[in-house]
């Protein structure tokens, strides 16, 4: 089951470099685990904007918070969830 | 080259049913063959609304704008164009 | 599956008044096999609007998009969708 | 009397880890009386959100406004009420 | 039990004269006949606009809805309905 | 003269107790005194938020300007003004 | 009194032109009258849009909404008044 | 004196076809006149939108206003002009 | 040539109270000085609001931008720029 | 390929005033570097703001996120991209 999920980046200024280094390290690995399982189908940064666009394929709602309440940059993001599914016009069955 | 696309189709009511069962037809064919060529990569619908996100891979902004111009519902959709590029944390080379 | 749907009402005041009335009896009747099958758990009124907050309890996206798209009210309605699922301070199991 | 709330959690970084754990741990135990007593109907997640979605029913609004200051994150958080009664089409008579 | 009600009124341009007129004459009668039993406690003309902002006293949200949902201008009307109370630092009891 | 005024109250989180007792200490007097003198008509606390909606009757602009910028907790509040007067189809000649 | 007031004209595009016409007309009497009485201050059109600020000088709340929605445009408007005062930087004293 | 405008195009989809397509050559041959006056130094396309933004070079704001209330499409049109200046930071004196 | 200009001051609470007082005193001075020359022709406080609207008649944007920039207040404000005109509804051609 | 590209500047006040210093002339220098390049084609101030609407011209997205990303005062701007094209009324072949 697909989600669109936009994530905006806000890391306090005043946040220690080497805390927010640390952060920024573990969202990496964290990030690449779960695009190797398949659950973070794709990652695109917006040009310009400290913020990404990700597709998930996730077995339902439960498990789509438990990866983004777990992601190390949970407190510092703004996440803006939207439920998506297979278009009407889509040429591929397998793009749900 | 990637672009994030929202589409939301607004078709006024009052529109006359063939006319407007004329235009879906023709816009289904026109997202169709792009599809196929590889520009328009992926349309999914978003639950619960008439709208949906589309990611586009094209030359440069003018073939954006040819294509997008070009879509039978163009007059009735209201469209949001976000470009995007490859991210840092990407597990893959090719998903630009 | 839970999902929070919050539907607004936008009828056309040149709907000639058959036609909406008609509208009307199908969407109540569509409402209310739903709620009975399960899928629609509640529907609330909100306090002076035309609008309404409902939970739908589906197995997935797509078949909210399937029933919420088949609303006889659809092309006269906003409609937003947010997923949704149990928390942790609940005190019930089966509130999903 | 039926109530829609949202409440949005906004605890400011710089809170001292003791400090919040403290908050909520009251937070769960208060929530969780109020759930045992019939006022909080329900309680749901907002899948990726820092929120909740709940549904009080209360005898009028100074009671829920005693509930809602009450609450131990009611200083970092923003809440919007919604009064909500029985929709026409719904099949429930006591779900109001 | 108080709540704050602000409307909005947008008559269509295209509205035939008589029949604004009669809904406006109905609308003041309803109005006046509601004042008077008391649950209509305070209506205020917003300066410069086809507004107005008003106060009701009612036994519970369905009876607001009723009230509300019966006003002949309901369909040309945005209403935003906020609930009230008693204010701490208010120096009447009765004004609720 | 009649005034609509919204006001949300934010206090920082890391402001000294004993300064924001003080000053909510004599935010409560200053307000009692303008209603005991009339000026101060209404006010209600929104349910579930720290706010209030207050309706003011003073001479003129600058009388209400003088009273507001005079809160105590002036500095910590966001305040909505919105002048108002008698509506035609109010039953009383006193609430103008 | 003064009052800052924001005017917006929308006029519906089938709007037959001479009503039109004649509705432009009679706004403009009426506003050279109102500025020829002092109560009008000043008028000043938004460069690009088809819109005006204006400052009142009047009586009261009251007065200011007689004039406006006595406007020939009233209908086809957004209007929005802010009231103001005497700055205490100002070197004016009658600059109210 | 340098002004950026952002025009975004609305035409009415039941406003005849012939009617359109000789407002469109008007504004045409409107926009190129002004280009080659050097008063309209730029317009673009923004990629998938019915609109452009445009920087203008003029005497004063009256001449905007001129020539923006001339624009054949004017009264189909949103347009927002911000007024820009050289930036302290351009190696370019003659960009204003 | 006029513009429209509004200024909303925000002050952090934690700006030390002679550091502020010394701001505002030069604030003060520094408009005055701009109104007496005729070039910042207007200033008026908004009820309620630490904000002013302000009409200045400046030689450009250039010069308007180097008085704002200039302000002593000037990183604690939110300003808005609107350029005007002479209405073609005043009855006064030095209103410009 | 052509972007246009608005930055507003928010600097917290408690930087350190010659962090603040370093910054603004390391972005000095990087901005007048990048026009020399060609790839910065316009950059223009904003009256009244401490912001500027740029122009790029870059061979794709990737190459635009690279030069925004790394501009000195990055973590404190906001940033907003548009891609542009060549408008079809434009006199100019090379302003694409």
């Amino acid at each position: 089951m697909l989600f669109h999920v936009r994530m905006d980046v806000k890391i306090p200024h005043d946040l220690p470099a080497d805390v927010a280094a640390d952060i920024l390290a573990r969202e990496k690995a964290y990030a690449q685990d779960l695009q190797k399982s398949g659950k973070w189908r794709h990652i695109w940064r917006l040009a310009g904007e400290y913020a990404n666009v990700s597709i998930f394929d996730v077995r339902d709602n439960a498990e789509l918070h438990d990866i983004l309440s777990g992601l190390p940059l949970f407190k510092f993001m703004e996440i803006k969830v939207t439920p998506m599914l297979r278009h009407p016009s889509s040429i591929r069955d397998d793009d749900t």
